[in-house]
């Protein structure tokens, strides 16, 4: 367990509107980190267009997310963030003196007295496999990744799906386990057609079964899977034999912890006042794609607004014997000495 | 009188928000002419600093004045919005199938369904003098700018103040008036060293007389100004003969005609709901620095924000039968390809 750090704010997400939260942060005097679960910033931003040009950024005609995320980089330097990368908060509790205690699943702690969530549509995680019961297994015999390959050795292991996940899987487990079954609903697979190639090559030397249907229920106690009940496509029942399982069932956008931090989410979106972008806890605010209020628009233009706003409530928090003087970047030679500096 | 201009929506104001308002009410097909008081756009953000660098622009780490109106110019061209430049409007009325006919001072009439006010802190126009009464004189005898010299050819003439424009105006009218009689509160000129030089040797040579002290009052009758009664800095009093006068009070930032809209206005501003930036007039909007609200920051980027909520008010406004259907930049194949034409 790493030491606390304290801060002033902690901003959870690094993506386009999470990183203009340090400028805005910055200009008020508020410092902050910034946690993200993906590797580098920039959010979904990057990872969905980091070549497509977006075209609704005011005053960049045609910018691609990698090139925003660089500019708003390059932007926010003077204020010196620090980033947390390949982490998410896993947890947020409020302590006796008004501050917050975050932890990340790395086990990064942190004690601020500002919590700014800018989260996006959350983070992409597996979708949970539709199996009843299959809650009890998870982490113990059934696996949404695979974090360690050896982990599977001499196995009976049973891959659920017909994209690129479930076969490079198969292809890659099959040396090592003692028996691998890839259970996908129908007899079409939509990964690359060379990996479906070595697939059904494996298939028809024996090395992998296949096997056509859905996966209905899943034999086993205390999270140690035994077998795997199966219905084919003919309506026949099986049960076949598994020590671990591993569905792939495709990511989806989720908020994750954030949802149970008791922000009285409004589906899966987080209700804010619009005059501070607070949520219902005060020292807590979402602003961008996460949260909710009437006329909300779903852009990053928004975000940004919604951030400056949120800066102005969170340096009264943060500074509350301060007299707040509003200041544009145009009108403080403090701020111009600082910002030009860059 | 030109024909009347029938369109989708009039944007008053061509600062980056009023720009931007472009781009957002084009994105949901509405079209849009634009209306400003200056000869080019880009607004105060040029006038005040076409060089002065700008930092809170998100995305755009240091940008001029004149640098953010060129990217909005281009951003906005698949557009093709109308400017209207050099002119003001003047009135504003609902017409009785619920849409506004506008009136510039240049005689421009436009009949539109919607009406967007980005007109920031107003217009720089001219204080009033400081004297009882003045109002009644405006326009016929007291004017605060010289449009042609020659209306003051053998006149007698007071002019005040003690910067570059009335010492401009006093040495370019003396030539011509019957008398020139500058009035200042104090012996020390604001206006240009060599400028200051040139009217103490004018007034030297008895060709126009330097009065210390303050206007206080003014004789005449059906607008026409007889004499304009001043207190000299020793207390005593004094009725100066004239025809005209000319008082340069400086400028200042004052919403003009709009103030008479019937727009509920609040110190100035015009208060407006949050969810669509509409004003107490549903059709009319108002957008950028001239508007209060709640939180409110004098910021472009806020303005960039209202632009946006408000277009899709303004588009069901424009398009009640239309399904609105919300688009980003980089979801939508059609606007993909009319942005990228640019």
């Amino acid at each position: 367990m790493t030491d606390i750090i304290r801060t002033d704010a902690v901003i959870v997400g690094a993506g386009p509107v999470g990183l203009f939260a340090v400028f805005q942060l910055g200009m008020v005097d508020v410092e902050a980190h910034v946690v993200d679960i993906l590797d580098r910033p920039g959010g979904q931003c990057v990872e969905l267009y980091p070549e497509k040009p977006i075209y609704d950024i005011p005053g960049l005609p045609e910018v691609t997310g990698q090139g925003l995320a660089d500019n708003l980089l390059a932007q926010i330097k003077p204020f010196a963030p620090r980033f947390h990368f390949n982490q998410m908060v896993s947890a947020l509790e409020r302590t006796s003196d008004d501050r917050f205690l975050l932890t990340t699943d790395a086990g990064t702690r942190f004690d601020a007295k500002v919590v700014v969530i800018a989260a996006g549509g959350g983070s992409f995680l597996p979708r949970r496999a539709p199996i009843p019961g299959v809650e009890a297994y998870e982490g113990r015999s059934v696996f949404y990744a695979v974090r360690a390959k050896d982990a599977f050795r001499a196995k009976h292991l049973v891959i659920i799906g017909g994209g690129d996940s479930a076969l490079d899987w198969t292809l890659n487990l099959a040396p090592i386990a003692e028996s691998v079954t890839l259970i996908h609903r129908r007899d079409v697979f939509r990964a690359a057609p060379d990996t479906v190639n070595k697939m059904r090559a494996l298939v028809d030397k024996g090395v992998v079964d296949l096997f056509i249907g859905q996966a209905t229920g899943l034999i086993g106690e205390n999270g140690m899977l035994k077998a795997v009940k199966a219905k084919a496509e003919d309506g026949s029942l099986h049960e076949i034999a598994a020590d671990a399982m591993l569905p792939f069932f495709g990511l989806a956008a989720q908020l994750g912890p954030i949802a149970d931090w008791g922000l009285n989410l409004s589906e899966n979106l987080i209700p804010v006042d619009v005059k501070s972008y607070q949520t219902t806890t005060p020292g807590v605010f979402a602003i961008g794609d996460v949260n909710a209020y009437p006329g909300k628009l779903k852009l990053i233009l928004s975000g940004f607004h919604e951030a400056a706003l949120m800066a102005q409530a969170a340096a009264r928090r943060v500074h509350p014997e301060r007299r707040m003087v509003f200041q544009h970047s145009t009108s403080s030679s403090t701020l111009q000495k600082k910002l030009a500096g860059a």
